[in-house]
């Protein structure tokens, strides 16, 4: 379903060539050099040869944060600080603009799309996308999460939502979440696609009590006994653990590489979701960015173990995209540097490295 | 010679009423939640009683970075990966615009201050304001590097900087530094403030060798060993092992405070400023935010002793400024929040802690 052409390292040696000779000692910009070369290779992608990409200018165009919200038969199990009907109430409120990502969004220039996956509640607006696999999955540790039909269905309605925003002139996509119970959805994949038992694996979400990360561990426990077989394909293992909204990251994911958008992935859940696109598909690994590392215990072991390093420490645990919204500044700050500071030529300063 | 207010606590409770009320679980936003009680604090400090403070929007107003450049009578002793010659150079960068500094700047909204503080090569420039102390300090391992009245010179400069920056209406103030040489003067002052033997001090700089490091910790031992008399007040510490740009950022760290404004601190060379202004009057700290830490071994080491911790961590080695400049829309999404997220009241959102 997803045709993902593998970065062409054709400009490489002319991107760190161009970053050798700005006026400074060379790595002295610690992570932005790297992270130039990284967003300079996918955004030149689509140039043929030396002369167009001597003349290009990348840039962020249009970067635009979609927020996935779905609702999760395990969050009546009592592993969440708040009960479903937030999930629907956190949705009303980001359409009307007093969420933290939607002031995140409109301080820092990304473009804000709202979809309902799927919640108990359905909130009617015309700002919000209708994604809806359903009202809510199954909970894990008792059946199949869902069927493989609206996993399915959430790549197409994913893929369908990236070609829009391309077609718009969208280059840079950000993925966020907002799911009532989500994180134990999340720690259940981490766990069978790592290998590692739920106790390595399940945190405090947003703030839950250690008898409620106990109950979080033995549901985890539970959902993967009960999959086991489902686990060594990455769509099934999905039917069986995700939810509606994570279905969807993975799908926007997987269509965006295929698009050679930057894409950038967010907290805990999102790094989840990226281990099950990665699966499907080695070659997205190459086009996203990972924003924030979060306190989630997981989540600095999923980060480990894809070799990557996040761009910011923050200890944000609130997920909606918040900290891949925060972390555009740097790599906007990593492209300027790139395409506008002086070279030791230009500057008649003498090249000290 | 300043007068600094230690910060009134008396909207504490108000400031951290309203985080709490925020469409978010408690402390979701990890660090931008102490971020926002620290600006808020800070600059409510003209706020006179309740009401004011419940019609008041803070906001960072004329943000203004201020470079300070200033060359080391050290760095003909092998201790730098580039020759005086080049703090001049980098200064005529600054200007034309061609630095990384002027590049974050342009990006992020800072109004950008060029201060000579006394280099070898004068540069004569309109854009550049004139603090000269000197052309160059003397070899702290061999001299003192300058006069206690050099000292009071740059405190003086700097502080008609700040007044300057005040009454154009500038609330919030970034100090960076370039000068050839000047790691090791921080390094020196870093040891003597901390009573650390240099070995724990001295790092790599912008990218030295292991041959240049361990020629750094020497001229430290001896600077320390030389000046042991000076060390124990901070004003003849300073003149003993300072650097023209050190001193004029240890002034405009204490007359920032004088004036309630926030003040941004970058990296290494700042950090050890900032120890020795904490010694002059421990009543600036409270205006410092710590912007970035840097892999300079000591940079930590201080951030510890002073019980900070800093909002970014992205490797920079390159001064300038860079890592406050950076943090800039950090501040900004942390008033973001502040002031525009809904209450769960104003957006009918469960109260879910």
């Amino acid at each position: 379903m997803f045709a993902i052409k593998p970065l062409n390292p054709q400009f490489d040696a002319l991107i760190s060539d161009k970053i050798k000779q700005k006026t400074k000692p060379l790595g002295a910009l610690g992570l932005l050099e790297p992270l130039a070369q990284h967003l300079v290779k996918i955004l030149s992608q689509q140039i043929e040869n030396e002369d167009e990409f001597l003349g290009f200018q990348p840039m962020i165009n249009q970067p635009t944060l979609i927020v996935f919200a779905g609702d999760h038969g395990v969050a009546a199990q009592g592993v969440s600080i708040a009960p479903s009907e937030v999930t629907a109430q956190m949705l009303a409120n980001f359409v009307a603009g007093g969420a933290a990502i939607n002031v995140f969004c409109n301080q820092l220039g990304w473009q804000l799309e709202i979809a309902d996956c799927g919640t108990l509640t359905k909130v009617r607006n015309a700002g919000i996308r209708d994604c809806r696999l359903g009202d809510i999955t199954e909970p894990l540790n008792q059946h199949r999460a869902m069927s493989t039909e609206q996993v399915q269905q959430g790549f197409s309605n994913a893929k369908q939502l990236v070609l829009e925003l391309k077609s718009s002139g969208c280059n840079t996509l950000a993925l966020g979440e907002m799911g009532i119970g989500n994180t134990t959805s999340a720690a259940a994949i981490m766990a069978a696609m790592l290998e590692l038992p739920a106790s390595e694996c399940v945190g405090k979400g947003t703030g839950v009590s250690d008898e409620v990360v106990a109950r979080k561990v033995k549901v985890v426990e539970q959902a993967l006994l009960l999959h086991k077989a489902q686990l060594d394909n990455p769509v099934t293992l999905l039917a069986a653990l995700g939810g509606f909204e994570v279905v969807h990251i993975v799908g926007a994911m997987l269509s965006a590489a295929e698009q050679q958008m930057v894409v950038l992935v967010d907290g805990f859940i999102c790094t989840a979701a990226a281990l099950v696109a990665i699966a499907i598909n080695p070659d997205v690994k190459a086009y996203l960015i990972f924003a924030h590392s979060s306190n989630e215990q997981g989540h600095c072991k999923m980060l480990a173990h894809l070799e990557v390093r996040a761009l910011l420490q923050l200890e944000l645990r609130l997920g909606e995209g918040t900290g891949a919204a925060l972390s555009l500044p740097l790599l906007q700050s990593a492209l300027g540097f790139y395409n506008k500071m002086a070279s030791f030529a230009d500057a008649a300063v003498d090249d000290v490295v």
